[in-house]
């Protein structure tokens, strides 16, 4: 084996190499005709001409009556031309011009005598004529080359008698999944099965670049096995997609496949994720197939394809690959990078108080849903180590910069009411975008103080008066800025399994239990923190007390599970999962709201919709909650 | 019949009018429920919600040993501990946790002894754990409703256990052709026949805009045939066009047939083209069918569908309609317009010295090409009269602001070497972009000085020195800022039937013929002008010498289509009609370029093809050229 070491190319050269050889070995589009009417969106693969003139015949454009203009010089209010039956024709809209007539005048122009017609005025050549070739001439380029056909270019195409165009082929790219865990997507999987998701999420980007998809049935980790199958890939495809096994480890075979049925122009980029990349050929003929190896998690695969294989597909599609937009936007929180990788890491925008700011997602390789929030991918260059807080990074933008502008951005508290209230705002204004990351209360205040959030949710109860929010606000903002509004009152309980089977009856049974705990500066943290110490309890006499989730819905997920037997957490997480749940305190869930926020349009939206009905049915149905008077301002700070 | 005249509402009021109409009808998205492999690009009816955690168990992320981390602490480089064979697992990446183990140490880090193996470090509890749930707990909403669903969405969908989507049902749009002259495309239609390509352009524009369309068969024009597939459609589809016959007149049965089978909300909007347009709708059960009456014209059916339908659609599918973005742009010549009407007047947009500047486009309704070459939609407001040329004036784009910044405008005399140039150009550069309007060569030196054009093409005869071009630059860029560029040599003549069955020799035999010639100010009229001045003809002598095409082509179909007998133009037309040619002269086309376009990248590459042997190729193969040095700089002004 050649390669048995993974190299370190910078993207932009590995790009350039690629494509180049690509070239050389003479990759290009493949061609085939179609229908005109079936051409919509297919990219001309030569230029096209008009066959007829359109119109393709001097038409009438009035009725009226068609004659030659100079039988009718002279005419006018005073003196009328009069004109005998035969010396005219009566026409009609689209009727052909007559012969030996070069105008038509209107019906209403025109009166009718015992010795013909009348006319009043003269008429001029060509009037009321649309004339041969006027909008399109025979033999006129209608739409030259490599050019995107839109419904009006087809009408053009067919008025001028063009049935059949020459447009470039999709590319069929084939995807192969390998991997001995790999299941079919099921609601139900065992532990250790790993989701096979990939294909789908590689067959839509393929489709949204205007390819055809062919996904390959999963294919085990058996290297005799995987060329089988890419050889079949090679005879029914123009790209294949190996994923994954394309690392250097003894388990990857697809640089070794891919060497055997083609060549490996280099494996290994300096990117993050997607270092394990193999970029290969073969050729079938004189057409040059690119064979890629894509490593395994999501959202490796994903940034692999934007980044290196885009522009190869747009080398056989014959569309325009665009230019990725960039934003220069404030870096919400410190980032660390190597300097041995360019990396990529998603991350939510928002325009908060007039500048754009990045909040990096999670950046595991495997998080899928960071794909799904993301609106931005911050790109950290090779050289560069990292940013502080506050700096400012190069973002690639994932949506139209105009609706970031618009996204209303919440970030504190978790609780299933916020994506409730983010769902009926989508379905009553449909330009409503909401930008949610739960990061616990304190998280909350200080995504405001510092102007990365319009808005979060709060619920931090204060030791020394037992009143929630209303201290913490004081002390975080001493020269105000900030409203505090109602929203809930909500029941703190602690989750256990279904049935309550250890009999848990409240906080002083908890050292006997394995826990799962939320992270520190959220409010159920602060919660329990308090309650164990009035309770005189060590929390480390509890099992686990430093296993930490982000959220109520996590916290519920690990006791359902049995990896933990009790946990923290609100009714409705306890009701998802069909949990025990034994009711602790009830607490005050509040928004906190930046005042240069409250005039915006979707912070009067969220108003409207924490004080509708709609807003109440759904806290009924979730369970749990007391509404009074939500969307009031209780604090003006 | 209720109505008999059309109203004349404003667009706005129509829009507004219709929508509140049909909402109060009960006009809502129908949903179904797909698989979730299968929901790319789809719109959520619903919020979906995870019906499993993502991972679904709790992951080793390495190969290693399985543990619980306290086993290890205390742990060191000085005081490895030692486990027993017993007291961990083997495990590799993807496996489950095992029981009671809560972290994985990599395998790097573990050294196998003979009493079992030894580690130089603590470990923490949960390191090398993906946690169950950790990027998406059950219960959670993945996606709220009203979002359209992108691969990486589908990817988390399926990692969250949910196979199903609900999702808007793609709305299925009838269109109805109507018209007695309607015939299906084709290559040679007789004189007369109207081709129907309108039903393939609105085809296009709906699944374009998300929808599924079902085109159903011309139908004549009689009421009682278009009230019968009027019903059929509305038993098969969600909305229904009905296209053409939607104005007031005898051959109208559109309004009739709308109110016959539902009711009309409007008639009559006031906009142009788009005037005689229907709003009307009917319901079948609980389900609300909007039934729209288009004009005939294809220009003002694809209006109307832009201003007024494309908001129906929108509240049926649940797509977001992005409101159009507009720009200021200076009108290149006079535009006047009705105070009665909203008017659309297509234009080539294109940035020319600094600004952006509009070109109105042939303003007819049956000018589909129009929409191809358009670059933006000039909207002249209901109360305005229209532009004085260097006004300022909205323009909606039609193409994407980047694209319009790039494009070389080209305007002056018409050659097919133009098109050819432009298609050389987006062969080898997918970013190029060319929008050339035929002016002739006046209107190309009037452009280039007003700042409308980047270049264009010349062939003027100085009758005093019998010189081509220079004179005239010298005369109309006296303080200079324009260079010409030789470009080519070619033989204008005679055009005459195939044959030349009335034995044309000359000029001197213009006078027994049928004429057709060019606009005033284009080099051919120049050219002929002189000519017959030289040879002591009167124009007036000649046979419809006003009659007067803007292209070399258009002349040449009016030839070819018998309705003249000779026309001056170039070879390369000639030969696209496959006429026969009389020589003439030859005569220097030359190309007038703006100074300060010569560094512009589409310049530079415009001058890289002139010299180059695709272009010479490309000239050889229209016939008539001579090339002496294409490219080279002939006058500096």
């Amino acid at each position: 084996m050649a390669f048995t070491y993974l190299s370190n190319y910078p993207l932009e050269e590995a790009r350039e190499l690629f494509l180049r050889a690509l070239g050389e070995a003479g990759l290009k589009p493949r061609v085939e005709r179609v229908p005109t009417s079936e051409a919509d969106g297919r990219i001309t693969a030569e230029a096209v001409y008009a066959r007829i003139c359109a119109p393709h015949y001097n038409a009438c454009a009035m009725d009226g009556i068609a004659l030659k203009a100079s039988q009718t010089y002279g005419a006018s209010e005073t003196r009328p031309v009069t004109l005998p039956e035969n010396s005219f024709k009566w026409v009609n809209t689209g009727d052909p011009l007559p012969d030996d007539c070069d105008c038509v005048v209107m019906v209403e122009d025109v009166i009718e005598t015992e010795q013909g017609v009348q006319l009043f005025g003269a008429a001029t050549p060509w009037q009321h004529v649309r004339q041969i070739g006027e909008d399109i001439a025979a033999g006129d380029m209608v739409v030259p080359s490599f050019t995107e056909l839109s419904p009006s270019a087809l009408g053009a195409l067919l008025a001028s008698g063009v049935m059949e165009v020459p447009v470039i082929r999709k590319p069929i790219v084939g995807i192969i999944p390998t991997g001995n865990e790999l299941v079919a997507p099921s609601s139900n999987p065992k532990p250790g099965d790993i989701i096979e998701f990939n294909s789908t999420i590689f067959s839509g980007m393929m489709q949204d670049w205007g390819c055809e998809s062919k996904v390959y049935p999963v294919v085990s980790d058996k290297s005799e096995e995987i060329i089988i199958w890419l050889k079949t890939a090679i005879a029914e495809c123009d790209l294949v997609l190996l994923n994954a096994g394309s690392s250097a480890g003894q388990k990857d075979f697809s640089v070794e496949a891919i060497q055997t049925v083609g060549s490996v122009v280099l494996h290994g980029v300096a990117i993050k994720p997607g270092k394990p990349t193999i970029l290969g050929m073969t050729t079938v003929g004189e057409q040059v197939i690119p064979l890629i190896g894509l490593p395994g998690y999501p959202v490796s695969g994903i940034l692999v394809l934007e980044q290196l294989i885009k522009p190869v597909l747009g080398m056989m599609s014959g569309r325009q690959i665009r230019a990725p937009e960039f934003v220069e936007a404030t870096i919400s929180r410190r980032l660390v990078s190597s300097l041995k990788y360019l990396e990529f890491i998603r991350a939510r925008l928002g325009k908060v108080g007039g500048r754009i700011v990045a909040v990096p997602l999670n950046r595991g390789a495997g998080v899928v849903s960071s794909f799904v929030k993301a609106d931005g991918i911050i790109h950290v260059p090779q050289n560069v180590e990292g940013y502080e807080a506050g700096e400012k990074a190069r973002v690639e933008l994932m949506r139209p910069m105009k609706e970031i502008e618009q996204t209303l951005v919440i970030t504190g508290s978790h609780d299933p009411l916020i994506d409730e209230v983010i769902d009926i705002m989508r379905r009553t204004w449909s330009d409503s975008f909401v930008a949610s990351s739960h990061v616990g209360s304190m998280g909350g205040i200080m995504a405001v103080k510092r102007g990365e959030a319009h808005l979060g949710g709060v619920h931090l109860l204060d030791e020394a008066s037992g009143e929630y929010n209303r201290a913490y606000i004081r002390k975080f903002f001493p020269e105000g800025g900030v409203v505090l509004m109602r929203c809930v009152q909500r029941t703190q309980g602690l989750m256990v399994a279904a049935g309550n089977p250890l009999g848990v009856e409240g906080i002083a049974d908890l050292p006997r239990l394995r826990y799962v705990n939320r992270q520190k500066g959220s409010g159920t943290r602060v919660l329990i923190d308090y309650l164990l110490k009035q309770q005189g309890i060590d929390p480390s006499a509890i099992l686990n007390y430093d296993r930490e989730e982000m959220t109520h819905t996590a916290v519920a997920a690990a006791v359902a599970a049995g990896s933990a037997d009790a946990g923290m957490g609100i009714l409705s997480a306890a009701r998802i999962y069909g949990l025990g749940f034994i009711p602790v305190c009830q607490e005050e869930y509040d928004l906190l709201i930046s005042e240069s926020a409250l005039p915006m349009e979707p912070v009067r939206r969220l108003i409207t919709i924490l004080r509708s009905d709609e807003f109440a049915a759904r806290l009924e149905k979730l369970g749990g909650y007391m509404l009074d008077q939500p969307g009031e301002i209780i604090q003006w700070n």
